[in-house]
């Protein structure tokens, strides 16, 4: 893994065979973004498969369980991170032997990664419409390459436009306190040749003002069912401020994202230590004694969603119906599937 | 002046009798916050006329002229800059001779920092009732004690409330790119012995759904005569989620704020450079070669303001009203005061 933390200043990576470094990758953020965090959990389950030693198919079963509780305590809030643990889960729970859940772990969690590059593909193609031509689209976080395995959820739409000649800007909130935007987002697109700009979480308002802004296109870490947009804090105002401007807001994510159960009243909103705030790089930017209050991510309701780009196509309000309307077809899909 | 850019960290002074070094200070951000910047302008304005050396009445009148448009190039946005110079320039050119000028100068100077005393005062009694004991207020940057005189415009209510034997806790937006909220509000409420935490400018969405917040309570840099609030970036956006959540919206902000003639259209949003976003305390956060765009005002639309606490009442919509009848008891008020 990438260590995400470092960038963009070095680039260093953390090579483990032990899950427990990757449970402690997550909960640090030096690996994050939904769907990557998702793909990591199934590797690491991976691991801790592959090092079992000794007892029988349900003590194994029982130990991946154990892991997968770890996992998903790392980071409560983005849903792949349980999705992934669950079908890694589900897949070993079919084994009839020790040998066979190593295998079938190692198998699901390389099915979950490889399908994630399609899926990304998959964003950009169907998203990409949604870009004008010399269009700029506004985002926040990054739901790009280093958030996924390929090339990233609200990104792909704007890196598959590229690839179709057209020209594109993209304005990024730097995203505090982790400056995922300024520091990930930047560099990926300027590594792509695409120009970008940053301004801080708080510009948002005079920005949609002064500048010419197409779109804005966002990744997210839950949905429910009734299309509340669980994402990076900074969402929601961003959503507020595009509505009163007339400017779409699009979410990009995989279907994986959807939470198909637990309502938005459940929804567990990650809080974080209060030091993640006050220093900055090592150094304290708050008076001593003065703490913060930090929740993660922040809640974008449906009616501000003029979107959702999914690899099975846009979802549309009412997200109730079309996000249902997706499960059903997406199960018969599943069962089409040969089993594994 | 306090250096306010070494704060909490360092409390340093500039003592200058050079009103270049005023004016630096001002663009630099040293001195920083609305009514502060005015006092600074009509004290370098002092300097400049005390120095003053050779020539006549126009001649004198003319430089300080110079001198005036130079501070005024320094912050193109807060208005109390330019209602300052105005003021020092009005009763300058009253004068008969230059040794008047100087002393003229001197005087206007000194009433302006000590009116802005009273009115934050009275700013403090005004708005005092509209926090409930055992209250938790909202604020962005710094409209406290070091942007002003005395308490601060935004902070007036609360310390008076305090005062008052109330219990009241504050959650301050950290203020991107200069973290005034973070550096300096919570250093000014922590001394003054008042709760207060500190929160990313991106985290409001989430912020005012899992906490209970009483009200929203800012300053402003500009208020144009139908009520668009120019303020720090951030404060729209705080505005409009303020309006979704049903929490009051209140800028405190004294009458010399008020522009009553130029139109939201023709304000200049002030633009500062790049770098103050992509470098955080010397070190840079953004990737070799990317930019910002840095504004650092946005514009709050009236329909988004629960009521303006001025010095001289809280005014209600609509606010063309209000600010109009405001000007007409004010001149008023102004001809019936003894002419200096």
């Amino acid at each position: 893994m990438i260590n995400q933390l470092l960038l963009p200043h070095r680039l260093e990576f953390i090579v483990t065979d032990d899950y427990k470094r990757v449970v402690e990758a997550i909960r640090r953020m030096e690996i994050r973004g939904a769907p990557a965090i998702g793909v990591a959990a199934a590797f690491a389950l991976a691991l801790a498969a592959s090092k079992f030693k000794g007892g029988g198919v349900g003590e194994a079963v029982k130990f991946l369980e154990r892991v997968g509780e770890e996992l998903k305590s790392a980071r409560p809030t983005a849903f792949n991170l349980f999705w992934a643990v669950e079908r890694v889960m589900k897949s070993v729970r079919r084994a009839s032997t020790v040998d066979d859940i190593k295998e079938l772990a190692v198998k699901e969690a390389l099915a979950i990664a490889k399908e994630d590059e399609e899926v990304n593909r998959r964003i950009g193609e169907v998203g990409e419409h949604l870009i004008p031509d010399g269009g700029t689209v506004i985002t926040v976080c990054n739901a790009g390459s280093l958030a996924t395995v390929y090339y990233g959820t609200a990104t792909a739409p704007i890196y598959r436009a590229v690839e179709r000649g057209k020209e594109v800007k993209v304005i990024v909130m730097e995203t505090r306190p982790y400056l995922q935007g300024a520091r990930l987002t930047a560099l990926e697109l300027k590594e792509a040749g695409i120009p970008v700009k940053i301004i801080t979480d708080n510009a948002i308002g005079i920005v949609t003002l002064k500048e010419r802004i197409d779109m804005a296109l966002v990744g997210a870490d839950r949905i429910t069912k009734d299309g509340h947009v669980i994402n990076k804090i900074g969402t929601y105002p961003l959503a507020l401020v595009c509505m009163e401007r007339g400017i779409p807001f699009y979410v990009a994510a995989p279907t994986s994202t959807v939470d198909p159960s637990t309502p938005i009243r459940d929804v567990v909103i990650e809080r974080r230590p209060s030091d993640e705030v006050t220093y900055f790089m090592g150094k304290r930017i708050a008076p001593a004694g003065v703490e913060a209050i930090y929740y993660a991510f922040d809640i974008t309701p449906p009616e501000l969603v003029t979107g959702l780009i999914t690899e099975r196509g846009i979802l549309r309000p009412p997200y109730e119906r079309s996000i249902a309307r997706l499960f059903k077809s997406h199960k018969f899909q599943l069962q089409e599937r040969a089993p594994r």
